[in-house]
């Protein structure tokens, strides 16, 4: 590993919060919501913040919104926490132009959705050259964001293995079910590879992943933590025993509900979580009640 | 059907062009190539144009390109013509935005595609409180647009029943396979459905829809009146010889490439085609010779 | 059309009925209860009956009741209709030792369903090699049956316009949605294309479909029938407002509840209908009952 | 655990084999082949075979055909060694008849895939009443076996919930991609998971899995059991470096050609691998001779 290397791995290593967007009553984005939330997580043993990614509701804001959440967690972050931005737009270049101006605002890594409106047009050589041309571009280094469940694309292994060649590709945060090793496999192991999921963070960390984006640390950080420090510590079977409780809280939260989920969580747990934008909704007063409940009963929530 | 239905049922029918979004060689909109196409097409007996629809790339495009897009249209479009024009967005809120800023400009119809990025959030009742809101808020009638290959939801005959109850929703362009009748089935017969592919045009007539909007009405715009016309002649023989020519014509050109076959056989046609902005490629000088051949072989271009 | 292409033309032109097996109280066959039903549909104006189809739930049927569920279907048969089989097995040789046995009993044709557990593998290749083998090894003529909501794997055109060029390959049975058109392009018209759904009959008869084979004429020959005689007289606008009810009693009984929902209208219009084989279950007392209030107020019931 | 349970946790706990039925060059099965074939795997450390699976490719076998090959394995199986063998069908009847007739001969465990060709209808409650009904009427205990790529169908982590708690349903072997911890959750640490996949061999053993059901153990057991031992010994590091060797090989040989590679690489391997029964076909020449250069390359097979 070359230098430049090294100190790219040990900003990705760690679990990162993919933050959401609070929305005041009106629809608006509170920006005094988010800067609490990031103030309070700034306290956590979190590696850091992906903005503007799934969680950030970033297709339902406007391109002058997400500028501004940006600069508002780029603003009151911690000198200590890692700040990745969502920059991936439909057509390169608008991508292109995202990923400049996130990193001319201190973002510290741009990470790359696939496009997805022409889904079946999107064959390895075209997101290649796509994404080849963005990080040729770019002045921070790019990571590969891979949810097939919002974009309909997976990435194949192929397309891994020649875009990990890339210098300033140096990784790739995967939310698919069931591909991690075989993506690190063909990439190779100096390629920085992070769970996108909490249902298989520990997995992912036993085959060669650096870390975790997940949603549940949003509200949860410390239990994520827990399951990536036991690891690192070499215990194991604690590791799995925290990743077990980790995954019934996730399914109780993000598995069941998504954004909106977190968003209830984040406003029991004391964070500001509000509702989602339409055409998203929020959960009735039933759900709440039960989820509330459900937090109650697995120990995360306290009476 | 009230005077006002009437008048929406004859403005809606019969054939519209997808309008294309044309880009010059640095990937900059070519006004000058749109004026143009429009002013050609003009002459043509199309009923009206689609614009900023799948064909004309519009997630490619940022906001402030697609109002000078639909402004150039408007401002060209022979009098006769209808224009609609694709506002829909990922949230409640743009999308409301979107289509009051189109019927300012003077646009007759909002097409309203689905929210697609939390495709499994888009129940029913989410996209009928999504399509209410929005056509409440609007002055002009809007017509939904299902198209299941570029956002994945496809819509249930149970919400089209419910949608075609609010009086500002007043039809549907169908580009999804083998639902046409259902739809119809459950809106009933004053609702305005068009085919959204030349694939199933006649069909759709047959079945009780009143057009089409067909991606190859934008290089052979007769072709696809003379079918419309043959079936509103009563020639069902004739009509389904041609709808077998245009079918040919459709599958080599956007079945087998897209917005960038379409493009290409615009550039074989005397209209300003040029290349799809990126991801999407142009077809290679290959394809174009097989696409050119192609053309010429079915009859469509005349040596 | 040679002589024999035209003989089979009008073998295959009209309404068929995929026949249900129906099993008494023990989950054992009730050949008296097919007996009776064949019967009672000798007199109507059916075309023919395609036995051990998907409505016959073959696959649920050891290869010995196979056999003796097409005994008495070809014993009982009236001799102006036409008896189709399904004989197609996952493996090449199972298929051709089962069309051979359906040939020797007095089969008209024999029909094929894709081997569908290695889905994956069957690429245009495999298949056409699979159907021409069974093609050539078979005295009597063979239609293939493409359906995949039940086998996953869907035929593309370039498959079945190699496959109609085999001399003994003479038509199919289309259940996909949205492609049926498409396979008579491909094929050219001498090929004999049946619709496998009610919910586009009418379609595929303007298209240049000869018939149907519609799970409905189970129980409701008629109905089925008069669609396809008014589309014969030229009376387009009645068969469309017949083919609308069609719809709507298929979406009731086929779409909503598959073979157990046409087995219970069986038994209401006087069939022996009785339950499906586990792992299906019948209808529940609740869902029959609103299934008959559907098939009074639709009209098709009489009090 | 009662006592019963630790009888059958230990019989699974290790690598099977799911044994090929191999084909003589007419198409007929070569019972001397396979006597071959199960000798010399008596000889490695893998603790048993899995008969009649989707890699015996059973369902293109007749009944009587599956029941000389399971009758075979049993008879020249070595003492030490477990045999499960596939029972699942399409009907519930005919399932638990195989079941009973495989407890006759001498099976341990039964293993039960889905019925998939009404796939629509096989609902939590449809599934679960299936599998109980079979589990009640076997004499031997039962193992599901969940593959959604050969029978569409994947059980949902409610259904393996309420599946585990029936005293004769005793594990599963999942193929599916990324659910295993999931159902680890929902049936709790007593049930005996298998991966059905060399590729998350691994991952499954570390969140508690007891063995694996590899396809490339048919040619390659010792690389198998290499990592469960070292997994079993502690040795993570190790263990991990061995299966990305696994998965390579695995990719090469089941995830690029399924059966039929399988078969090129047991002939490789000294075992009668043979021809796949059609509709599968054989690898083409060109196929083989990479494959045997991916073999030796990857240092499998020595020159």
């Amino acid at each position: 590993m070359s230098k430049e290397q090294t100190i790219h791995r040990e900003k990705l290593s760690g679990v990162f919060a993919p933050i959401t967007t609070p929305f005041d009553e009106n629809g608006e984005i509170s920006f005094q919501g988010l800067e609490e939330n990031i103030k309070k997580l700034n306290s956590s043993r979190l590696r850091g913040y992906l903005v503007l990614g799934t969680n950030g509701e970033f297709k339902s804001l406007s391109e002058s919104e997400r500028r501004k959440v940006l600069e508002t967690v780029i603003k009151v972050s911690g000198k200590d926490k890692v700040v990745m931005a969502g920059t991936g737009r439909e057509s390169t270049k608008e991508s292109i132009a995202a990923t400049k101006e996130a990193a001319s605002i201190g973002t510290h890594f741009a990470s790359l959705i696939a496009p997805s409106f022409f889904a079946k047009k999107m064959t390895d050589p075209v997101l290649l050259n796509h994404f080849r041309v963005i990080a040729d571009a770019s002045s921070i280094p790019v990571l590969l964001y891979n949810n097939p469940e919002v974009v309909v694309v997976t990435y194949s292994t192929g397309l891994i293995g020649e875009v990990s060649k890339h210098p300033n590709i140096v990784g790739m945060k995967d939310t698919s079910k069931g591909n991690f090793a075989s993506y690190l496999l063909a990439a190779g192991p100096d390629f920085n590879l992070l769970a996108g999921s909490a249902a298989f963070f520990l997995e992912a960390l036993v085959m060669g992943g650096v870390g975790g984006v997940l949603s549940i640390a949003n509200f949860a950080p410390e239990a994520c933590c827990k399951v990536y420090d036991l690891w690192k510590a070499g215990k194991l079977e604690e590791a799995r025993k925290e990743q077990y409780k980790l995954m019934t809280l996730n399914q109780k939260v993000s598995g069941k509900f998504g954004v909106a989920g977190v968003k209830a969580a984040m406003d029991f747990a004391g964070f500001y979580g509000g509702s989602p934008r339409a055409p998203l909704l929020s959960l009735t007063a039933d759900e709440k009640k039960k989820l509330k409940e459900d937090l109650l009963n697995s120990g995360f929530l306290k009476k």
